[in-house]
C-alpha cells in the first residue's frame, strides 16, 4: 500500500510531548537543565520508552544508554531507517535543542499508526546519550562509540564534573543495556534540529536542508607552571599557569575575531587552573578551546593559528603546554541524495526553505561517517541556544516535520 | 634588673618547635598545607597553646579566633608589647611563612623565662587567624577586625571555597572565643617573617629591617554575559565572561611586563567562570588581580591601568564588568622609632643586614596603622615561598630571632 502524499503529522500532539518534556527537569525560567545520566534524564528517558511503547514500538537500549525504538517494516530484515537526536541539555539549556528531534520520530511513528501504513524497511527512532558534553566530556560520545571512533570502555570510565563515572551512572539511573554499541548495517539516518543560528528566523523561512557542517577544530590543553608568592617573585621568575591559560583563551578569541567578517569563529569555552587562589601563582591550567569557518581550508588556518598561539601562550607565562586532545568535525559530509530527497519533499510542499550549513556539532556528523545521512533544520527565535530563553512555536515545525516524514517513509519504501 | 645585652636565644630549641610544626598538616614533600581553620589548624593550634601555657604563659582567644598569650611585666597594666605572626599556611604553602614568627615570640618568652628577667611592660605572641586568605578571602582578616578596618560579623559570614562559613569552622575547630576582637591599647607591635623574596639570600645577608611594605593594590572584579552556543553565534554577538576574565588576567600580567624594569608587579591570581563548559558560552565570570611597585605613585599608575584594562576586557567580550571589592596595602608604614631600635640591635651584634620593603602582605600592615610598628626578615633559599620548595636553615634565624629579643625587650623594658 502506498503512502498518501497528502498524510501529514499531528503537530498537536507532537506539541504536546515538547511541553510534557518541558516539565522534566526544568532550569531557569521556560528552560532545562536536564543533564546527562542526572535524575531528570531518567525520568525524560521512562516518559519516552512508555510513549514508544504505547506506539507498538520495541525498545531497546545499548551499551552506552542509548535508546532504539523499533517499528518493523514488511521485510524485517533489511537495514533500518534511523531517526534520532538528544534528550539530554545543557546546564542552561532550552527545551527544543535535540529534543524536537527525538519527539519528531516519535509524532512519525504515530502518524504512521493513524495511517496503518507499514514501511518496507524498519524505522527505528534513536536517543542518543550525551550529546551534549555538559556533564561528561567530550559531547556525542554515545554516537561517536556506536560508529566506531570511541570505546566503550573508554566511554564508560569517562568522569563528569561532579566526579562520577559514565558507566556507574548509566547503571545507577537503569539504562545500562546490553546490546552492543555497535552499528550493524543502517539504510540511512535523519536527524531534526533547531537551526541554532540566526538565518532562517531573519529570513523568514520554514525550514532548512542540512548540506553539511562547518568545518571545526577543538582543541583541549594543558598548561604547566610552578607556585609561588605574588608578591615578591619577579616578574621574569614567575610561571603561572593560569596567565598561560588567559593568554591562550584571549588570543583564539582574536583569532575569531580576524576571521569573523566571513562567518569564522573562534571560542574560549573552558579554563580551570590550580590553586586558583589570590597569594599564590597557579601551578597548572587546563583550557578548551575551538574555531570554525564555512571554508574548510580556512578552518585548518584557523586551527593552526589557535595552536601556535597555545605553545605563545604558554612561553609569555614561562610555562609548558600540552595537547591533552584535538578534534575535528563538519565538512560536506551528507549524502547528496538523502539531502536530495529531503529538498524534494520541501520543494513538493512548498514550504520556504533553503539549503543551509549547520555550524554546531551533531550526532548526525558521527552516523554520516557510516550511513547515508541528513538533517533539517527548524528554525528558532534569533537563534538563540544553549540558554533558557530558546524559543520556538509550533508553527516552527509544520515544515520540518512534515518533511521530515515523507523523506524518511519514502526512504523507507525504497 | 637590665637584661643582659649578651642574652641569645636557644636556636635548637626554637629549631625543635619548628620541627614539630612541619609534622602537622604535612603537604607535599617538604611543605604544609594547613589550611586556615581545617583539622590541622586545630591541631598546630593546640599544640601552641600547650607550649605557651607551659611557659607560663596566660591564654586568650577573640572572637576572630586569633590567640593571644601573655606573659606578664611588672608593671601589667602599662600597654603590651604584642609579637607575632600566623600559624596558617597556603594549600601548597611551606614550614616557616608566618610560622617562624610565632615560634620566635615563644623562644623570646622560653628564653626570658630561663634568664628570669621581668619585662616592665607585658609582653602578648599573636597568632593571627587566616592571614593567609587561601581558604577564606581576604587575607589578614582576624588583624583587620582587630584594628578596626573588618566587622566581626562579615568576618564570622566568609565563605570558604569549600563553602563552609568562618564563624562555623571556628566553632568546629574550637578557636571561637569570647574576647572582644578590638584592640587596646599597645605599647608596639613585632613580626618576625622570611623574606619571600631573593635579595637576603642573592646578597648573603643575615637580616633585613624592613622598612616599609610595597604599595599594593588589588581589586576583584566580575563580569557579566550571556550563555550561547558556542557554535553558531556570531562573533560580534557573542557576550562570554570567560573571555572577558581572560582578557584581563592577560591584560594585568602586561602591566607587570612594562613596570618590571623596576620591579614592578602584576598578577592575575584567580579566574572562575560559570558554566565554564564546552559547548556553551559563559555567562558570568569573576576575577582577582593585583599590581605592586617599590614607587607608591607608580604602584598608583599601574592599579589605575588594571582598572581601565578590566573595562576594556569585558567591552571586547561584549559584557559589563563590575568591581566588587578594591584594597590596598603597603607604603611606609613603620614606625621610625621601631624600625631604628631593630637596626641598632642588629649594628650591635654585628649582623650582615640591610634596609629592605616587603613585598607581600602581612598582619604588620594592619597592625601598623594601629600601634608603631617593626618587621624582620629571615633570608630564605631563593626567595621561593608558597611552595613546599620553600627552604631555610637554623642559621637563617640566628640574626632575626636575637635581634627580635633584644629589639622587643628593650621596648617592653622603655
Amino acid at each position: 500500500m502506498s503512502f498518501s502524499p497528502d498524510t501529514r503529522v499531528d503537530l498537536d500532539r507532537f506539541w504536546s510531548t515538547i511541553e510534557a518534556s518541558a516539565e522534566i527537569g526544568k532550569g531557569r525560567p521556560g528552560g532545562l537543565s536536564r543533564l546527562c545520566l542526572s535524575d531528570s534524564d531518567r525520568e525524560i528517558r521512562d516518559l519516552f520508552v512508555a510513549w514508544c511503547k504505547e506506539a507498538g514500538l520495541s525498545v531497546s537500549v545499548d551499551e552506552c544508554g542509548s535508546i532504539f525504538a523499533r517499528r518493523d517494516g514488511s521485510e524485517k530484515d533489511l537495514p533500518p531507517v534511523l531517526i534520532g537526536s538528544h534528550l539530554d541539555t545543557q546546564i542552561n539549556g532550552g527545551r527544543f535543542d535535540g529534543i524536537a528531534g527525538v519527539l519528531a520520530g516519535l509524532e512519525l511513528v504515530r502518524t504512521l499508526n493513524d495511517t496503518g501504513h507499514v514501511t518496507r524497511r524498519p524505522i527505528v527512532i534513536v536517543d542518543w546519550t550525551n550529546e551534549e558534553g555538559a556533564r561528561f566530556s567530550p559531547p556525542m560520545v554515545a554516537s561517536g562509540c556506536f560508529v566506531g571512533v570511541y570505546d566503550k570502555d573508554w566511554v564508560h570510565d569517562l568522569i563528569s564534573d561532579d566526579a562520577t563515572r559514565f558507566g556507574d551512572e548509566l547503571e545507577r539511573i537503569g539504562y545500562a543495556g546490553d546490546v552492543p554499541c555497535k552499528a550493524g548495517e543502517i539504510d540511512s539516518y535523519f536527524e531534526l534540529h533547531i537551526e541554532q543560528g540566526p538565518i532562517l528566523d531573519a529570513e523568514d523561512r520554514q525550514m532548512g536542508v542540512v548540506t553539511g557542517g562547518y568545518p571545526v577544530h577543538g582543541m583541549r590543553a594543558s598548561f604547566a607552571g610552578q607556585t609561588a608568592h605574588t608578591g615578591p617573585t619577579p616578574m621574569d621568575l614567575r610561571r603561572n599557569a593560569l596567565v598561560a591559560g588567559a593568554r591562550w583563551l584571549s588570543a583564539v578569541d582574536d583569532i575569531g575575531w580576524e576571521f569573523a567578517v566571513y562567518d569564522g569563529k573562534a571560542t574560549a569555552a573552558q579554563l580551570t587552573a590550580w590553586p586558583n587562589k589570590p597569594g599564590i601563582l597557579s601551578e597548572s591550567a587546563e583550557a578548551i578551546c575551538d574555531v570554525r569557518h564555512p571554508d574548510p581550508v580556512t578552518a585548518r588556518a584557523m586551527a593552526e593559528k589557535m595552536r601556535r598561539a597555545m605553545f605563545a601562550a604558554a612561553a609569555q607565562a614561562g610555562c609548558t603546554a600540552m595537547i591533552e586532545d584535538e578534534w575535528t568535525w563538519g565538512g560536506d559530509i551528507f549524502d547528496a541524495e538523502m539531502v536530495a530527497g529531503v529538498r524534494e519533499q520541501a520543494k513538493r510542499m512548498d514550504f520556504n526553505w533553503r539549503d543551509i550549513q549547520s555550524q554546531a556539532g551533531h550526532d548526525a556528523y558521527f552516523l554520516a561517517t557510516h550511513c547515508p545521512t541528513a538533517m533539517i533544520f527548524a528554525p528558532c527565535r534569533g537563534g538563540i541556544t544553549h540558554n533558557n530563553n530558546e524559543s520556538c512555536d509550533l508553527g516552527d515545525f509544520v515544515a520540518p516535520v512534515n518533511v521530515l516524514l515523507h523523506a524518511a517513509v519514502s526512504r523507507a519504501d525504497r
